[in-house]
């Protein structure tokens, strides 16, 4: 407190406060994520949150780095950079060990990030998104069960078929209509795909026009092309092409399985160059809420930028954000999360709290979370904060309880109470079971 | 991919990677951590890794935010600081809704946290902090409960009461035998403070010498003082000071409660200005980690700095690096953490894939966490990569296990198999339980 000045209660620009009851929504939605990736054999790992800057320069380009990151220099004269994804992390974490590791491996993360952008709706500065990847294998199956996890996790939360979509391509398909259906050059192609990346931010009229500068009369088949929504509706001249075959069979697949809510759309481009095959999005199918919840793809050639052997990889990312967007519209939010408190001893009088603490500690070893109110106010007030606080179960210690060794336990949701002894406690209470308390 | 540099593979500098085998060690501290403050009621809040820098020059000086933090501004021309603790953080989550919130609070975080420094032996640049904290109550009962818990902490990591020490102090003593009974002003007293909390970072004829030049003739009187290690051994003058009397009460009533490894140590003070009372610290007593693991106190006055009504305050904080440090001199990481994974299903050939996983999305259902190997690899390399990756059980399919739908479930610790029916699975496997999944 050296000095004195007007000091903000505001959180940064941006980014979230977590009070307890915000703090019990994102662990819900955190821990639904880790069941459904760990049921698919997926296993955690984190990294610092700096990282130096070249790790993204390397991978996005001086532009992104220099325009939608936090970068800054540290007090050694480092460039460092508040990671804004988690990819070039983990791949850089894959190479180090690459000979150590066993591969095939599945690992996933669930990073706190940060960009440098406007806030709006579904964006913030700081976000925490969940990325799962698979390394060392590249096939069909590989690809179906990277599609199949953001399937399951969606299923966790307890969303229906027709409440998402999972919008799939391959980039190559897409290269090869610009490539060799229209005849564009490198440059064209890759101003071309960067722009079908942008569509859905942009107002119709204005994409068509963009799209007509580059493409003149064969923009009409561009936007025809971009609209089938269907994989065996794609033009003759695709039919033989091996990469159609593959994705029409991944689709098959995932049919097989029960996913029947996945599209072909050939718009599916994702900006990030480093991706090389299959990609996907999921989209919530509700309009308020259009933005893409999941996103990723097959990246074969990042692990190998660091001047180690090629790994294949395909993972996707899902951001808390948008997800707790898509859980408040389709009001899959379970009420009751926040509870961690199984019973709260109220006392009427500052000599009871003794009897409390030692019930409290007893309690606490038969495996209940248990607090004391010890702030010595009115019995009332300590029921009513007990409440507040979303307490399951309350007990008030006086005179009585200590005499008799008979407690009244009082279910606050209820409000029915039970008279019972120390050891019949535990018994009576229905509390929150692992389940819960993993939250 | 715009650029090609040569990239480095290393973490940044004092930051850790965290690959699943060290990131389930990290799951197990903070599973443990909020297993044991829960069990008091605490409940977890959080809050951006980003402050505005004013936030932390109010209360730490210029010269901490300036030399050890991470500060920079933003592109638009804000100073900003990556958080280096949580305390002034969750005072202004506080203040913010201080009207709102029903006090006594206990709340909780285990945040990340960035200091700048040189990174040297249970000290690195990042880290991670559990803090737990008390709002509203300002009593001997409060103190007692903020000392408790760090030791019900190091109960429930297996630690036992001669394996850590709990030193605490009040700080108004401290300051009452500078001013009162030493006579000194309140620039010396504050420079002696800061010196005795450098005490065990310095040699010990430094210390003394420097004590000296503030203190001279009355040096001898100031290293006894210290030495002290029992409240009832302080000088005649301290008996009626009302401090003192709290501060053994407190040391009684924690004795009572079974904690009888807690000495009064006078030279405990704590860096921060912020603490007005009690302030306590946790230590290892193996010589081979010989830093302070636990640290807190009371801090009434921080709230109030952001001009509200001012809300007493007590809490703790309890850093990984130097924990980990602990439970590694103690010998107590359990076994065994790492194994998410109960079932991987290994396939003779190819074609065997599509029952794989049929059999593997049925018993996902059932709760298990199953993979199933795609790798298209020999068998022996499949098991051998399961086994690598400390997956429980293995069962491997073939034309047999199709035919006769019967499987052999391997053990991976005994190496012992049983055949099994596709509905038997389940019940013939010993799988980690809620506690473990909870990692």
């Amino acid at each position: 407190m050296k000095q004195r000045e007007k000091l903000s209660k505001e959180s940064y620009k941006g980014t979230r406060d977590f009070y307890p009851e915000d703090m019990a929504v994102r662990k819900y939605i955190f821990s639904t994520m880790r069941k459904a990736v760990e049921k698919f054999g997926y296993v955690e790992y984190d990294a610092s949150m700096i990282e130096e800057t070249g790790l993204y320069r390397a991978k996005s380009g001086e532009e992104i780095v220099n325009e939608q990151t936090y970068s800054f220099k540290d007090r050694g004269g480092r460039d460092v950079t508040i990671r804004p994804e988690m990819t070039p992390t983990v791949a850089r974490m894959i190479a180090k060990k690459r000979k150590e590791l066993s591969f095939p491996l599945r690992w996933y993360s669930i990073p706190n990030l940060f960009r440098y952008e406007r806030p709006q709706k579904g964006r913030l500065r700081e976000h925490w998104q969940l990325n799962v990847d698979m390394f060392g294998v590249d096939s069909i199956s590989a690809d179906v069960e990277m599609i199949a996890v953001p399937y399951a996790i969606m299923n966790e939360f307890g969303a229906q078929n027709d409440q998402f979509v999972i919008k799939v391509n391959d980039r190559r398909i897409t290269n090869f209509f610009l490539s060799e259906y229209l005849g564009m050059n490198e440059t064209e192609a890759h101003d071309l795909s960067k722009l079908i990346d942008k569509k859905e931010k942009m107002p119709e009229g204005e994409f068509f026009l963009s799209a007509q500068e580059i493409l003149g009369e064969q923009t009409e088949k561009f936007v025809a092309f971009l609209n089938i929504k269907d994989i065996t509706a794609l033009p003759e001249e695709f039919s033989g092409y091996e990469t159609v075959k593959s994705l029409a069979e991944i689709i098959d697949s995932l049919a097989d399985r029960g996913i029947t809510n996945v599209v072909y759309d050939p718009s599916i481009m994702r900006g990030f160059d480093y991706y090389t095959g299959v990609v996907f999005e999921v989209f919530d199918t509700s309009s308020e809420n259009n933005r893409s919840m999941f996103g990723g793809g097959r990246y074969d050639d990042l692990v190998g930028i660091f001047d180690v052997e090629k790994v294949s990889a395909i993972g996707f990312g899902a951001g808390d954000v948008i997800i707790l967007d898509f859980l408040k519209t389709h009001n899959l939010i379970p009420g009751k999360i926040l509870s961690v408190v199984d019973l709260c001893l109220c006392v009427f009088e500052k000599k009871y709290e003794r009897v409390a603490q030692e019930l409290a500690d007893h309690l606490r070893k038969e495996g209940l979370n248990v607090s004391v109110d010890i702030s010595e106010r009115k019995i009332a007030s300590q029921i009513k904060t007990a409440d507040k606080q979303d307490v399951k179960y309350i007990i008030c210690i006086g005179e009585d309880e200590v005499q008799t060794g008979k407690y009244k336990l009082k279910d606050m949701d209820s409000r029915e109470e039970k008279e019972v002894a120390k050891e019949e406690i535990v018994r009576n209470m229905e509390v929150n079971n692992e389940q819960t308390r993993k939250l």
